[in-house]
């Protein structure tokens, strides 16, 4: 792509986003971006020929002629969200300018590995493009989230501790000629990170905690960028070391770990140990709710310690916001306290006192809601810009 | 400023930026901006007569006309960096292109206030420009870092922990009126962590963690930007919990904190307790280069809490680069080792594979490398051209 090329695709994708963000007027454009009338007709035009924005009448005023108002096509493109689990699929079909138009979530069986799992989401996917209406030819982007590490650039998932089989497999090599749209992997810890930062207007430093059977983190800064780190670790919190549990063992095979003393699955061993009856996270959720105090006492006890890593974090990270998320999040009303009361406790007050820490909004949605958007967004880049023109 | 006026500066920083660089042709700057070379001209021409670049004939060849090479100017532009600790200052005059031409560092009490200690400055910094033939009007830019938390949108420093009486002073506000150019006031292990940024072409995510008399991190990453956070206290590492370390008050009022078991004023006292001739920093510093065996086992001791709490940042964060540095540095036979034991036991593979844990190369010149840097950036980057355009 030569340097004129690139400045094209930025114009047309700065414009695109304008008219996402609500910009609906072709002088409008031309007041934001500084480009002339005239080179912003020609860009909207490209983009309305090629299928990325329509132009529609408004109600007729008194006034006489109408005022015309651009948006995101909903005809001939949609964008499809995949939240994968350890135990399930969430997959929806949305138009770009964010309604879902079909959603459904099933059973799977992430230990099957990629080529079953993932023939299993395609059926899925197909299903739910059939009841939106949509062929396969309107999908332009595929945003994915795995519950393991990815190379983000690639899409290949790296030494995953769950996800057997399918360590250094490139999600979206499965997808070519299947769909014709870029496919956009990451790990659900950052999606649904993405996802709640995209709802929260004032946050600017996001940490998203995931607590379930694990614990895990997503990191969102600085209008919306993801930190993966150097090598798509970032975030891997849940063998950070808690004072004081240098007694209990964690399956990494260190000892002390936070997701082996506070997790979901750290709390149902210990209800289990006092000899209630828990199998799984849900248990434990059920028992806090029935107002269990042994329940309750180990939850409080989980929150102490989560809130003494996130205390660190703050001190390193200083974020503005803290959301809390995952199965165990329902019970927030017994764990924020805890968790709030040991980040006060520990971190710097300058680091303290701007911080909010809260529960997840969007709940079990995050993951769906941060795909959808990361598709989107993917869509309007530049580098989605150029795929988009080049499709027939 | 129009949209239009917007897009001008952008290229002409663009412009500037690859001269800096190492794009000396025109031709050239054509190729790698898209811009046709008349528009290339044009600008080209503006920032001459402006005096931020200048054009030079090189040696005549054989082959006939001599090319003409682009550079920063050097004649009537220059930058100022300043480096501000407890109890020094560090001040340079450097040309844009970063030749330093007078430097110097001189004691100070930074508990004597803003105005004293910046009335001082002022002093060291016109007798380093009259050294470097320089009148204040050719000063361009000005760097300063400080020690202590800084608002770095206004350079106001924000409740710090030392700093008797700079709570609340806007830095730059002092300059004003002595010189006509922007002042960029920073955290100095934020200045030290670019610095060492700048010198690492493989690093992407770098931490630069200081341990001297406190213990401090500066945080970089994504091509050069510092994380500052919510309110500009990220990387205050120094109150981060190490585990079994409950007995230990630290200053702050809590117990356990990094900075009170593992700071080169902790190993001081822990030394001083131990029946040693230590008063400072230093002489810590020069038992351990003397091989005395207690000083040597308490600075590995330091070294392994101090590994501690990097591991937790390593998993959560995923830096490829950590730089050690600070007064103790210089003992990093001694530390590297353990700090790096303690990393790899406790972080994630994943996490740990891609990381380099090094001691400075900078060393003491960090900070003072760091802020001409920030202030050279700042020159080059739109809001710094417009500066530039319009002073006469």
């Amino acid at each position: 792509m030569s340097a004129a090329g690139d400045r094209q695709l930025t114009a047309l994708s700065e414009l695109a986003g304008l008219v996402a963000g609500g910009t609906t007027r072709r002088s409008q454009l031309a007041t934001a971006t500084g480009l002339s009338r005239a080179a912003v007709a020609q860009r909207v035009d490209l983009l309305i020929t090629k299928g990325l924005l329509v132009e529609t009448g408004t109600v007729a005023t008194e006034r006489g002629r109408p005022p015309l108002a651009l948006q995101l096509a909903s005809d001939a493109a949609v964008v499809c969200a995949v939240d994968l689990g350890a135990t399930h699929s969430t997959v929806a079909v949305a138009e770009l300018g964010g309604a879902v138009l079909s959603e459904a979530t099933e059973e799977l069986d992430i230990d099957e590995g990629p080529e079953a799992v993932l023939s299993g989401l395609h059926d899925q996917l197909g299903r739910l493009l059939a009841d939106a209406g949509h062929p396969a030819s309107h999908v332009r982007a595929i945003g994915i989230g795995v519950p393991g590490p990815v190379e983000a650039s690639t899409g290949t998932v790296v030494r995953p501790p769950i996800m057997r089989g399918w360590d250094g497999y490139r999600v979206p090599g499965f997808f070519e000629g299947r769909y014709d749209a870029p496919v956009l992997v990451d790990n659900d810890v950052n999606m649904m990170a993405l996802g709640e930062y995209a709802h929260r207007p004032a946050a600017d430093h996001l940490l998203y905690v995931k607590v379930g059977t694990g614990i895990g983190c997503g990191i969102v800064s600085s209008g919306g960028r993801v930190h993966r780190g150097a090598s798509g670790a970032a975030g891997d919190i849940g063998h950070i070391r808690v004072p004081g549990q240098d007694d209990v063992l964690c399956h990494c095979g260190n000892t002390g770990c936070v997701e082996a003393v506070a997790s979901g699955a750290a709390i149902a061993a210990a209800l289990r140990d006092a000899g209630l009856p828990v199998e799984h996270v849900a248990d434990v959720v059920r028992l806090v709710a029935a107002g269990d105090p042994t329940a309750r006492r180990h939850v409080r006890l989980a929150a102490q310690r989560i809130g003494d890593v996130l205390a660190s974090l703050v001190s390193f990270w200083n974020p503005d916001t803290i959301v809390l998320g995952g199965s165990i999040a329902s019970l927030h009303d017994d764990l924020l306290a805890d968790i709030r009361a040991a980040v006060y406790r520990r971190a710097l007050p300058l680091a303290t006192r701007t911080v909010a820490i809260e529960a997840t909004i969007l709940g079990r949605r995050a993951g769906i809601e941060g795909a959808r958007r990361r598709a989107v967004h993917h869509l309007l880049s530049p580098a989605g810009i150029a795929q988009f023109l080049s499709t027939p």
